[in-house]
């Protein structure tokens, strides 16, 4: 097209795939450079501020490392991460929620009521439920991949003081689909602000908060991995989680209970003084 | 909000912006990521889709260099570039077309008359025209910043070969506001496909050439800036620009003549061997 104007760019684009494009290939591009295109139309996106774009993307591309994800960042803060991943989620399954960049795999095991606490102070607190199927059966042999905060806000694999797989741990559960653990009260903590996508944030006088949480991802066979997050009804950052995260099913109330409730059998190293937090959340996985 | 949905999440990516924020930067974050939003629903972008889109930008992270604009060259062949120039073009000036990545900044002075071509071969092109206001009188003391690819199809700033301003020249017109110059006609060219957005390319079945084209920065007191390119319109990727650089009112007729025809007072080095090519454009600035 030798008259291209700012009208029919779009339509000139979508003529310039050839008839061999892959479908989706072709549905995706059409649906990026058409809504690309009409932002800039409504919003008559001056050179000036598509050089700010350009230099928004470099800055990010200045930091990118294997242990810095500037671009899945980005992405989280603008929602994008979560709504891909709520289109996907099972509507009959437990909410699933954002799997973030701080997970490590290769966990090592967890017995059912082994403690992840380990010499760390804090709240103690003790987690448990079953795996279900959208029936209310429980799941044999699911496994629970958990992994959290330290007291200090930082996964071990931002924090040069933690070993690998601190506050990282694999549950395999048996037939009652149950599982437990305690571990210290997850904290609030802030996503890396001090790059590009920080420079957002401030610029939309948005903070960098996430509300406190533990981190699944549930496998068993035949079903749909899950990866969801569990959050305090209590937590300040709840209704403002700069990563959109929160799903209303995902909300749970940590209940203060004194130590003589605490249950037999679990392998918390030294005994709770005082009180002890319990949390009770059941899993439901939908069949593949 | 703690019940975060597919539906919702817009309203609260907006909702999450302060009072305080600026309201441009209010205007285009709401567009950019209702749209970005707008996208993911409408295609149903799937985590893998996602993880290939970051993958593009950490690719393009991975070849970025002071010489190496790859986002710049995604936004170019998506159409973006050319539509935020086209958004901005006045109506009554000469059609603005993209800048590129090749221009080099501080040309040499080049006399109107001169001589472009220098020690290369290939075909002789006489490029003349007036620069005039929108009322078609000639603007006095304007300048030309011309620059074009060299017989090879590369710019200075992409060949070793090549010294810094090979094929760049700043003519200063005088009062009657004509300029002229020799040069050897450009050639099409290819933009750099060896990255992920060459990846694109190939995925869309799209190649990677521009049509030939000299191009101008015309600057004058008073006026808007216009940066321009000049196409023939023999060229076989007129109608196929990768970077959709085109506009009818920019393809000229170069007209072949015999080298009687070429006129006195040129700086040309050496003879016209048989023909030349001659190329007439005026260039109109709209005032400020």
């Amino acid at each position: 097209m030798r008259n291209v104007t700012k009208d029919n760019i779009t339509d000139v684009f979508l003529g310039y795939m050839s008839n061999e494009t892959n479908p989706r290939m072709r549905e995706v591009m059409s649906s990026l450079v058409r809504h690309l295109h009409d932002f800039a139309r409504e919003t008559q996106l001056t050179h000036e501020e598509w050089r700010t774009g350009i230099a928004f993307l470099e800055g990010c591309a200045a930091i990118e490392t294997e242990d810095r994800h500037e671009f899945v960042l980005a992405s989280d803060v603008l929602g994008l991460s979560s709504l891909v991943d709520m289109l996907h989620s099972s509507p009959e399954s437990t909410s699933s929620s954002v799997l973030g960049p701080f997970h490590v795999s290769g966990a090592p095991p967890l017995a059912v009521g082994g403690d992840m606490k380990r010499h760390y102070g804090g709240p103690v607190l003790l987690a448990e439920g079953v795996v279900r199927d959208t029936d209310g059966n429980p799941i044999s042999g699911a496994t629970i991949d958990i992994w959290q905060t330290a007291p200090n806000g930082l996964y071990a694999s931002q924090d040069q003081e933690q070993d690998t797989y601190s506050f990282h741990g694999l549950q395999t559960l048996g037939a009652d689909g149950r599982y437990a653990f305690t571990t210290v009260k997850p904290v609030e903590y802030t996503v890396p602000s001090d790059g590009p996508v920080g420079d957002i944030l401030r610029a939309c006088g948005r903070h960098p908060w996430r509300p406190s949480h533990l981190h699944y991802i549930v496998e068993a066979e035949g079903f749909r991995p899950l990866v969801t997050e569990i959050f305090p009804d209590d937590d300040p950052y709840l209704d403002q989680d700069t990563v959109f995260g929160v799903r209303s099913d995902l909300v749970m109330t940590y209940v203060e209970k004194p130590a003589s409730e605490f249950p037999e059998g679990m392998e918390l190293s030294g005994k709770v003084e005082g009180t002890f937090l319990h949390v009770s959340f059941d899993v439901t996985l939908s069949a593949k």
